[in-house]
């Protein structure tokens, strides 16, 4: 690796850091500058602005969410192996992922009124997302594994709900026992979702 | 009223707005005063700080959920048709009640990570919220028309997480049809929840 590209990486590390505890938009290149001990001029020679260092930011999360979430799921067998992998990878990923808990969790509400490339970026993420879980449903379906009638696009709605649930209360109102919850709560989905297991 | 008190109120409510745009972070008292077209030393002589400021968009964004949600809600028969009615107060609030949507999902991605007197009111807010669909579930039990084993807390974490899937896809990616999503889980948590309709 040739320094610049180890320089950009410290940069990019050290910005995600900062990303989930302060935002997207709060991530100013001076705090940065001086995190990684860097001139801002130092840093613009990396990232010419700071909307490509934001972009920058949220490419390197869905990197790393796809190698340590979506990539070790996806080894275990179809059904509910993999569904319960990906979930248990995912609460991992909330709560140790970053110091201030999902950097896409801290974009998100500063993106959704902000047109222009980030925000769009950040929507293909979000779409990405969703159409991962719903493969990974269709998968269990073609498995024979979960019920024929299975909607995948509607488990990843619930899927992923029970996870932006869990995020929020996990970090917000840590004495209610958030994963318990989110656990008995995918259980509930699970047990909805498998083939053989009729709901009444 | 006297005008000190209109001024203040027209005051927030611009305040409100601004919030479900930018959040409560960005909000500055210098881009208030100018929508309310005051100087910033007259908008100081309002709120004497900008956690001030942000107490108080908080306080009335709670009271007007309470008034628009909450409080038309409860006057609904107990079980199913006081939670839908809930529930769709709550849809309603989220699409229409601001134009960035919802301020308090605008606020707390922010919050998370900042400790003080704004966080601590918005936990308050979030367990209230909780508290109250907790409540609401109870009642339908009490009343006879929800299973006697249904956890309360239990429900109260999945219908939330329902409405945060909602919001969050239905603002990025209005194509998925969040809104039908939405209230298919609904459904499906309703089913689990009514008495005389058990699991397998």
């Amino acid at each position: 690796m040739t320094k610049g590209i180890q320089t950009r990486q410290a940069i990019v590390e050290e910005a995600l850091r900062l990303t989930s505890l302060v935002g997207l938009d709060a991530l100013s290149i001076g705090q940065l500058a001086a995190a990684v001990g860097m001139s801002k001029s130092g840093l613009f020679a990396h990232f010419s602005s700071k909307e490509q260092l934001q972009l920058e930011v949220l490419r390197a999360a869905s990197e790393r969410f796809v190698a340590r979430v979506l990539a070790p799921a996806v080894k275990e067998p179809r059904g509910v192996p993999r569904i319960r992998a990906l979930f248990e990878g995912w609460l991992r990923w909330d709560r140790k992922e970053f110091p201030g808990g999902c950097v896409f969790a801290a974009a998100w509400a500063e993106l959704d009124d902000q047109p222009g490339p980030v925000r769009d970026y950040f929507v293909d993420t979000q779409r990405d997302v969703l159409g991962t879980i719903a493969t990974v449903a269709r998968a269990g379906v073609e498995a024979k594994k979960l019920r024929d009638d299975l909607d995948p696009e509607q488990f990843a709605f619930e899927f992923f709900s029970i996870l932006l649930s869990y995020q929020r209360i996990n970090r917000l109102l840590p004495d209610l026992g958030a994963e318990k919850r989110a656990r008995t709560a995918l259980d509930a989905l699970l047990e909805r979702s498998v083939r053989g297991k009729g709901r009444s």
